[in-house]
């Protein structure tokens, strides 16, 4: 039997796989752009092209931004003395969503996992610890999950900077046993980044 | 604050318009095509580029396909006797993945709708009179959804075909009472066109 014609049952096998999505809202999004070509499709196709050509990863931060060094990094009234850590760049966009933090960013790239066997190397630590130092940085604020991985994560960084006159502290009061920061309202990531504690 | 640079956020809110995606997972899809340019990102854009260079709408039955007639219409194993009258694509889509109808279609391109002021002249109706004469059909098989609008429409097209040496039936058994056929199984939608009956 015949199903859809080649190239748009290429896109919609295409579009199934993203995260989020499967074959029957694949179809019905695909068959939406189709049918909306000027309106949807070809606006779509140009605002993708673009963040194609244009998105890169912060050499300073790891944020993704559409320049070398990111606006919160080129932004000269973010203060440079408190260094937010997450975990990845979704989390740093949550935090910014929260609107309440004012310093900038060091996005890891993940946390320590032995199971996955993600060790520091693998991770943006020592680019954290030589920022640190360079950046005369007062305070590191380790935003990472309340999940064992990101405990122990945020463990070997304060280990790690135990040595620089630097204060490492933790996001506290309000991030939910196993919760991951993605997930949490923006409310509750303000109380508790305001609530952070010394590790 | 800062949020996500700007052509990264155009692409978010523009992802975020699309059926089925809000702005949580329009983050999450574009910061996954971004992290996956070349796995994800740029198969994607080529994908979408092909399909809105070459998709179209079927001069003869409304399906959407990448030719002027589509696949199923020039498919000369397909039966000319009998036409299958959906009400959009993705019905069409849903009846061929029942894989059980073995003849040719006609999209109307919505129902009649008191309510959304779409009358008989805003569909595919005389389209359908006429095709029904010029090829000769044996039977057209009304694949409606069970709601009030699909059923006013479908005794609509009884009445216009009624002079036509034409037999009119329907799905039947296996369409639940309010329910839209792209949303049921491939099974009831066999077993519905297998149970068709005389309207
Ligand atoms: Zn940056
Ligand atoms: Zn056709």
């Amino acid at each position: 039997m015949d199903r859809a014609p080649n190239e748009i049952e290429a896109l919609i096998a295409q579009v199934a796989r993203l995260p989020g999505l499967g074959p029957r809202s694949a179809r019905r999004l695909v068959l939406h752009l189709i049918q909306r070509r000027d309106q949807s499709l070809r606006p779509l196709l140009a605002a993708l092209d673009r963040v194609a050509q244009s998105a890169q990863t912060c050499t300073t931060c790891g944020n993704i931004s559409t320049l070398p060094v990111c606006e919160i990094c080129i932004n000269p009234k973010r203060a440079t003395a408190e260094i937010c850590v997450v975990e990845d760049v979704a989390d740093l966009w949550a935090m910014e969503r929260g609107g309440i933090f004012g310093g900038r960013y060091h996005v890891l790239g993940g946390t320590l996992s032995a199971l996955d066997a993600v060790g520091p190397e693998d991770l943006r630590i020592p680019e954290l610890v030589a920022r640190v130092q360079a950046e005369g940085a007062r305070e590191v604020i380790l935003a990472l999950a309340a999940t064992v991985d990101g405990q122990t994560t945020a463990h070997y960084i304060a280990d790690a900077l135990a040595g620089l006159d630097v204060q490492v502290t933790a996001l506290a009061q309000g991030v939910p046993m196993g919760g991951e920061l993605d997930y949490l309202d923006d409310g509750t990531i303000g109380a508790a980044l305001r609530a952070r504690k010394a590790v």
